[in-house]
């Protein structure tokens, strides 16, 4: 038989057409701005990896790992048997009741694909069913709900903050709030899934215990599938994380999503887990052995270990300490320059306020982030002029809300002290530029 | 305002239902026939991991890779640049082209994921396109094109053996033939892509110029992207490997996907990547970074580590030498016992007919192999009887084609001489039931 090509020369060929949603050839705001702060090379607070390595009891674990055959070979999809122990006896202690590791947990390629696994065991394309987010909110739900089949649905958290003005008054974490007749009106037939994300990434709020309960009772009411993202349930300050999953009648309907890299510092092991009633960790796992099939093994013996030796030398309060160490220093440091921010009760992020920076009316931005919009402008001014790197929270928003985040820059404090010694120098120049208030 | 729930208790409360897709409480064959093997203490030579650890200095790059803190942390979605170079000069060399890494190339959790991202970034849900698979295909195939919004389109490879009867005689895995015409009759309208594994698993079967060149010049005329599922790259006996991105006019429409689990040794690594020109790395590098965000990085690091190093010390070329033997092995056993198999050319599975095993007619089955047909009633009596684990390849079919391989065992030679010599020993008490032939 002829199979050769029609005569056309090969350069005019047609090529390969992609789905539009992944066409799009523009830069993730990770990337950008990280090529911003290297272009004056500056102290990098954007993104929320640790600049400090991790303890050598954990690192050597892992060094540990890779030296039995068993753990460089395919671990089972649900996970290494190792680690599901470990992790079911962290949530038999966290959530107060026995976990079968055999049915009620499955061991991710981190947090995100824990997420994009419940959302695609959930979810069904071609049946307009709805997520609620609150907003700001972490920025890989939506694209994970959209390729899941799904349509996010926003719900700001708002500022309630008395007689402080966010842009003049250091505020609470906690003043940030969601109004649940709001959230109810949100919901209807097509609506699935409430992600709850607790302590917040960004805002550092730690929901409280009567917040929760609301929430509870209206996906309760509504039949919703809650996913609960605590990947920073060990970083609270003063105050105490709550699991939704702990709440009468919300094991049943709740998948609780963790982290490893967030736990022990190390960002880029790619292990994480979701936990919850089999009837929930089933599909998620089915849905998880075709997005990856299973995650990497050394690493998964890795964290067994680490947590084992964890309990052993009270690893996670020690490192908590630390973590609000570098929180106060942080927000010493902008109290002293003269910006406010939102006091986070959790997570690494400090949310702060830079209203009160005048940019000169004549400075000029490039095309790739003056169409981004005035947050982006004012991280970008930030980053330039001052030295020190953060991120554009409107990033986390939809466009509807983004402006309620416009004078906003996210900083994370997972960062070494000479890194916040070296900011606090940089952010001495930033003085000048703060605009008189009354 | 009230947010209790209404009176009933919380028992009947009704909770989240997943997608049917993602429903099933089924085993998947792996888990089911390791359970076999596993109530009988079998060999292994089911699942394709390797029964012995990685050469030393693989282990050791990944130990060193811990050391260094940014090692610990999230690599750029892309990949580590370590990484990508040195898969940049792999693939430089072996498609005889320069590879831009900063465009042409993405590191992705495992070869899995990178099919899978493929597949998402080329196909849109509720279009109806399709994606031709040829039979048997690997499992993961199906349900990631379902996934991804595709339906799978099958043309099975089919024996043309001449005089030699499969059943009675060893033939090759060249034997096993794709109709082009078969293959030309499968596309329409709807049809965007065309997956080419080669080296072939289960077969064995080592596409020549010639078949790839038909089969290019058929994706051409049909506009189709190819992905070459190329992760058995390394393993040919006696036959040479050719990428068919390196035909002219197919670099400009074939993604090539390869495994460093394959490469190495290292199956729970989870370290694979795509390489192709760039309009089609950018949505499967988009697509890549919704999924899993990125691929873990100390393991990635070990990798780039360890195919530095594969070049000093001729690794792969040893490597090749050494599954060789153990397929040479496993053939020998089999001459011995009676039994007819495919030769395979590369890859490290080989497939067996055992339509000569005389199943005793009232042999009992349990319920959930009973129900899976012929092909694994013939494996689980393999695995019982005789103490040598293998897999069902009608796994890998369509129903409509699955019949093709009702006499087939597939059985992974890439364990240990003591495993195969033990298997040898076991297989003795296979002669009894063989049927007389003529």
């Amino acid at each position: 038989m002829s199979t050769k090509a029609t005569g056309e020369p090969q350069g005019s060929r047609p090529t390969p057409v992609p789905s539009p949603q992944y066409a799009s050839t523009g830069l993730d705001v990770w990337t950008m701005m990280n090529q911003v702060a290297a272009s004056v090379n500056a102290v990098n607070l954007g993104q929320g990896f640790m600049s400090y390595p991790p303890r050598e009891f954990i690192r050597r674990a892992a060094q540990e790992a890779l030296v039995e055959n068993t753990h460089n070979q395919y671990a089972p999809p649900r996970g290494h048997p190792g680690l599901l122990k470990q992790v079911g006896i962290h949530f038999a202690n966290r959530l107060a009741r026995p976990i079968d590791v055999s049915s009620e947990l499955s061991i991710h390629a981190g947090a995100n694909e824990a997420l994009l696994s419940v959302f695609t065991a959930f979810l069904e394309h071609g049946k307009d069913q709805e997520v609620i987010l609150m907003e700001p909110a972490f920025d890989q739900y939506t694209p994970n709900i959209i390729m899941a089949g799904g349509k996010p649905v926003y719900v700001p958290l708002r500022v309630q903050s008395g007689d402080k003005d966010p842009s003049k008054d250091v505020i609470s974490s906690h003043d940030w709030k969601l109004d649940m007749s709001e959230l109810e009106a949100a919901i209807n037939e097509n609506t699935r899934i409430i992600v709850v994300n607790t302590p917040h990434n960004p805002i550092g709020k730690v929901f409280s215990r009567e917040e929760l309960e609301q929430i509870g009772d209206i996906a309760a009411r509504h039949n919703l599938l809650i996913i609960a993202d605590e990947v920073y349930e060990h970083l609270t300050y003063g105050v105490d994380h709550i699991s939704i999953a702990t709440l009468p009648g919300m094991w049943e309907r709740t998948v609780t999503v963790g982290s490893a890299g967030k736990m022990f510092g190390v960002t880029g092991w790619r292990v994480g887990w979701s936990v919850g009633p089999a009837e929930l960790i089933q599909p998620t796992l089915s849905a998880h052995t075709r997005i990856v099939f299973t995650s990497n093994t050394p690493l998964q013996e890795g964290v067994a270990s680490a947590l084992k030796l964890a309990k052993e030398n009270d690893f996670l309060s020690i490192q908590r300490q630390e973590y609000e160490h570098r929180r106060n220093r942080l927000m010493a440091i902008f109290d002293d320059v003269g910006l406010p921010y939102v006091v986070p009760d959790g997570a690494y992020y400090l949310l702060v306020n830079a209203a009160a920076i005048k940019i000169p009316s004549d400075y000029s931005f490039p095309d790739f982030i003056e169409e981004r919009g005035p947050n982006f402008k004012l991280v970008y001014f930030f980053i330039k002029e001052f030295g020190v790197s953060g991120i554009p929270p409107t990033e986390f928003y939809s466009e509807p809300h983004r402006h309620l985040a416009n004078d906003y820059i996210r900083f994370a404090f997972c960062k070494t002290d000479e890194g916040l010694d070296k900011a606090a120098k940089c952010l001495q120049s930033l003085k000048k530029y703060l605009k008189e208030t009354s």
